[in-house]
């Protein structure tokens, strides 16, 4: 029982420090304070933040306490030394705006039950400056500059301020103020989180279980999905978008965020992944499932349904080229046979006759099943296989 | 006039930030705000220590203010890494009881009217967390590991812990606080002291200058003054044992002392050291004056005289080896050149003559004038020049 919670506690999961430590406190019985840090300057959620929250609401499947903890004591002081324009420092009226959009955007996916939010600035602002000067001498220079960033830019000479070596300190306080049991971060927060660890410790609690989570590839499957790169998804897109954006991603990329997204089991998913590799499922139809899955858990069944009928709709129109060859064609009987051959689009009419077995020729969208059909006159868009197209005007 | 008030504040310097400003500020004609930390450890002031002290009293003399500045608050935080066992948390009692101690053994060097006492827990105990990180954020980390000893214990992978890296923002934040127009310190503390610059140019201040002084050398003449090399002469330490040590450095270390320690001005320094150069004034004289000049600063003019007379004595008695030969001589008549040529002091009567014309001829302390000179029955001690003793028994 324990090992099945564990294991699905573990999915997805890139390291733990230490699953010993993780198994030691479940069999405690008693619910864990799961802690996780958010950076107030960004508000909008995307689904690669939501990795995280996927697995906090599976940690309260299983019983437990979740703490967002808002970074708002670092998010006030921004950067003073000025370096980055891209933090400014925020006041206490926009961290509390933007604390109140990311619970607005996390209930879609968190128990509110079993939800606290928190504010590091409760413990921090009352801090004295000996106390904190004191938390410092925990960590050396030399086991800082072993953070990856700090590495390369040390190494390349790009400065780094002091300041920001104290960010982590915080940061780990906060794990002493909050008492937690685990944190979850994204892998690149690895360094920080172990950070916890070791200020815990100090103050003489037990040291958390740390858990980092991949980053998740943005729709272009290659960088982590960032507002900055433009290859993000957000929470608050539009269900039409948010689907569409889903279905642009490559069928690889499709497993990766079945494991990280979905609320399938492991199991089921594997079920998936055999049929499509079977050819018993269409990559696009598993993958319509997953935009399905993830339009309705922020906008509902009704929205998801209603951007999947959109979606198949203009992905079918945009199946058919732009830049369709035109054919007129002048004929007193317009044979669906006869018209593929004419139109270029067969090589004869019993390869039509073929194709149309085989249910590879459409009229407008609509499979042709009859090859005696004869064509209405007018304007037709007709497909042969997956790659001929025409347009025929037949006189 | 200013350029010799200049000249006499630069004696003795090592390093100036810089000598234009320095001018700069003291053309406007107000008095100037002249910093000096003390650390609360250790307040056995040794002649180490009263260098600044003699700098600090310079700039009183010259109707400047000076500020003692006690570093409280880093010493009631002493090394929470716990890797220095040599700096253990201080009391706020303890470090009120060496501040007094400090006060005690700085008034003799200081004029109290233009002398003012400030502790940094008077700011740092009040400043809020935030602050402080903004504070850091004016310097790097590449430029910290810069200082000479970070610098050292991080290419030998040495830890350094964080805190450590904090505690030169406190000092640097010590001279917003002061309003400093110059830091005095000795050459250890340039980092430091220019921390303190660029501090105050973060805060819109003025940069203070920094002046730094030379690190005395203890009676060694070789490691630094220091308590722990016990090579150190303390500004408490009695009389006696205070002239003697001074008598013990070398010659060559003596002018050292006399342009650091001695209140005469550099001219007459110079026409000292000429004197004892061209043979006109024995460099023990030289030295004895500067014995002198040290007591009586620390204990009055009288203990002075009196530790003086005892160093003769002690020094007289010592300047006759110890494993002395011993002549037994029988003479009718014990004519003062027959006893040195017995004794084998002089090659014959005629070289006892002239040493006795030169003065070079002591019997039990007392120049012989006289060359007809007939001792008494009995002991004496006899000298010739520097080298030559007997114990002679004439009987």
């Amino acid at each position: 029982m324990m090992l099945e919670q564990i294991a699905e506690l573990k999915r997805g999961i890139v390291d733990i420090v230490s699953e010993g430590e993780l198994l030691e406190k479940l069999k405690r019985g008693r619910p864990l304070r799961v802690k996780v840090g958010f950076d107030p300057t960004a508000p909008d959620i995307h689904l690669g933040h939501t990795v995280v929250l996927q697995k906090m609401r599976q940690f309260q499947d299983a019983g437990h306490d979740v703490i967002c903890l808002i970074g708002d004591f670092t998010g006030m002081i921004g950067d003073p030394s000025g370096r980055s324009t891209t933090r400014p420092p925020l006041s206490r009226q926009e961290v509390l705006e933007n604390a109140k959009t990311y619970q607005e955007q996390v209930k879609k996916i968190l128990d509110p039950k079993r939800t606290i939010v928190r504010f590091n600035s409760e413990w921090m602002d009352t801090m004295v400056v000996a106390d904190f000067i004191k938390l410092t001498s925990v960590q050396t220079v030399a086991r800082m500059l072993e953070r990856d960033d700090f590495k390369k830019r040390f190494q390349s000479q790009h400065p780094i301020s002091i300041h920001e070596f104290l960010y982590p300190f915080v940061q780990g306080y906060d794990s002493v103020a909050l008492e937690a049991d685990v944190e979850l971060g994204g892998t690149d927060q690895i360094f920080n989180l172990l950070m916890g660890r070791e200020v815990q410790k100090a103050y003489g609690q037990e040291p958390q279980v740390v858990m980092t989570l991949p980053l998740l590839e943005g729709t272009d499957g290659v960088l982590k999905m960032s507002k900055s790169y433009n290859n993000y998804i957000g929470v608050d897109e539009p269900p039409r978008q948010m689907y569409g954006k889903v279905m642009s991603i490559s069928d690889g990329l499709m497993w990766k965020y079945y494991e990280l997204l979905s609320t399938l089991r492991l199991g089921e998913i594997e079920e998936l992944r055999k049929a499509v590799e079977g050819g018993s499922l269409h990559p696009m139809d598993a993958k319509m499932r997953l935009a399905f899955e993830i339009v309705e858990r922020f906008h509902g069944r009704e929205e998801a349904g209603r951007a999947q009928e959109e979606f198949i709709r203009v992905f079918r129109a945009k199946e058919i080229p732009e830049d369709l060859p035109e054919v007129a064609l002048v004929l007193e009987r317009p044979w669906i046979c006869a018209v593929l051959k004419e139109a270029g689009l067969v090589s004869g009419t019993s390869e039509a006759r073929r194709m149309i077995a085989q249910g590879a020729v459409h009229v407008d969208d609509a499979r042709v099943t009859d090859a005696e059909l004869v064509l209405d006159k007018g304007v037709h868009i007709i497909k042969v296989g997956k790659r001929r197209f025409a347009k025929v005007a037949i006189g």
